[in-house]
């Protein structure tokens, strides 16, 4: 079955993504700036999980040895954590799931100079990269919970409709719904939903909103 | 009650909300380029709803009759449109329902260089207009039958929270539920989503998809 690197996989986010596509059978990698912290992480995972499937190194070491690459980090670490990951992402699959959020008010989103965080990682990761943004907005309470219906469908959007079409399966098998959202010029709707969403958890006091697309056939 | 310019109210998404305001009972003044055929399409829901209460003015004159404008055109008309409405709407609230989408592929979200349609308004108005993103989601199809449940709520963002108040209600008096989405600087998502939708829209061969919140509280 398929690698994938979580690129800051100690994090809430990107732990919940970890535990469901290791739930589903996939050989997980957490990855961290120390791999000690990667190591605990996976330790926890195969704890929770009754696995042992996920494993743990630093971010460089994780990129490389996966075949797709999931980058979850806050978008003030982004660009460094891109750095670290670039040589073993050439020629794979980058999926970001970084939302830029102003640092001095996370309601407001963060306008980047290049359109989104996934149109900054693919300027700096170069062309053989396939970056997909995607999972910005799911809720990681939710994603923790296995058995909670996760409420929340995954906008995709990217350059390659068959790098798209490999996220879609893989929303899928951590059940969620995944639509084609588009070229990557869209990422920045999907990115900044996460700060729309945040706008509604305060306002009604909760923590789990999501969207959904309505007026689809769904399965 | 509350008198609505609807500018560029002769054109679909324009004349949808027109026809949902003029129903629920508000005065409704369609503004177009040119007088007469805004005189038309106001005859043409007068007598769709059996109602008098909607009546046809040249753009300029319209934003200045209104208390509350609504500017409802295609992004390569948003900047001259706004400089025919610009006397007319000091002081008051412009409801933006621009969607930028780029000309040569309308599934692609247009980064426009204010960040968002709504910026580029409050730059070009000043000031003294409040102006607030909303309704650019919502399927005319959807709009013009008036016994259809909407299925997509309304993104609502802006920097006055007054000003959000009144057209989270326009909303609702319009048969939608509406989310304060946060500052204007959020704009760019509830836009960009026009794209987002198109893309879905185009790959199941239909017509009206629109995005719900989840897992907030609904009345």
């Amino acid at each position: 079955m398929t690698t994938i690197a979580v690129i800051g996989g100690t994090g809430k986010e990107g732990k919940g993504l970890a535990l469901r596509w290791a739930n589903a059978g996939y050989e997980i990698i957490i990855g961290s700036r120390d791999a000690e912290r990667a190591v605990m992480a996976a330790h926890e995972l195969n704890a929770t999980l009754g696995n042992t499937n996920v494993s743990g190194l630093d971010n460089a070491a994780a990129a490389r040895t996966a075949e797709i690459v999931v980058l979850s980090v806050p978008y003030e670490a982004h660009a460094a954590t891109l750095d670290m990951i670039a040589d073993g992402t050439q020629g794979k699959i980058l999926i970001d799931v970084t939302a830029p959020l102003d640092p001095e008010n996370k309601k407001r989103a963060l306008h980047v100079p290049e359109g989104s965080a996934a149109q900054a990682a693919q300027v700096k990761l170069g062309p053989s990269v396939r970056v997909v943004a995607a999972f910005q907005n799911i809720s990681y309470t939710h994603l923790t919970d296995l058995h909670e219906d996760l409420g929340c469908d995954v906008l995709v959007c990217g350059n390659d409709k068959e790098a798209k079409k490999q996220v879609i399966e893989l929303a899928k098998a951590a059940g969620m719904a995944a639509f084609d959202a588009g070229p990557i010029e869209n990422a920045m709707v999907a990115e900044g939903l996460t700060a729309v969403l945040i706008n509604i958890n305060i306002a009604f006091k909760i923590k789990n909103t999501g969207i959904r697309v309505t007026g689809v056939p769904r399965d």
